[in-house]
């Protein structure tokens, strides 16, 4: 397992029942994958969100954001954390 | 005060001790700027590096990570969180 920074961008104007919606939507289906979804925060002003996971690997994030209906323009293996 | 997500590009290859060390850098001032910096990760294959912090304003965490020799390259008000 590793953590992983994942970002979506294009959602500018994302209001908080939409972001609360759509993790919602990773969360009911992220055991499938062994995903943990931890945490995401969004800056509607310029549309950028971005999500923390432990996951297997990034194609498992992936896959949970795609059948959720929001797939990441980047996913990234943040080895190091403070 | 606001929660902000900054990163920092061009970071290929850090180490856990640079990393380390950058934050450390960071919080021996944050004070002087009222900000509070909770949270780094890092990708050092991409050479990325995301850092979370409570900030009265963006200016003010630039500050602090231009007077600590590491300026960011992009600066987010993350309104909501998850």
């Amino acid at each position: 397992m590793a953590k992983f920074m994942d970002v979506h961008h294009g959602m500018m104007g994302i209001t908080d029942e939409q972001l609360q919606q759509a993790h919602a939507a990773d969360l009911a289906i992220q055991r499938e994958e062994g995903v943990t979804f931890e945490h995401a925060w969004a800056d509607p002003e310029h549309g950028v969100v971005y999500c923390l996971s432990e996951a297997p690997d990034a194609n498992a994030v992936q896959r949970i954001h795609e059948r959720a209906g929001h797939p990441a323009d980047e996913i990234h293996k943040v080895q190091l954390t403070v």
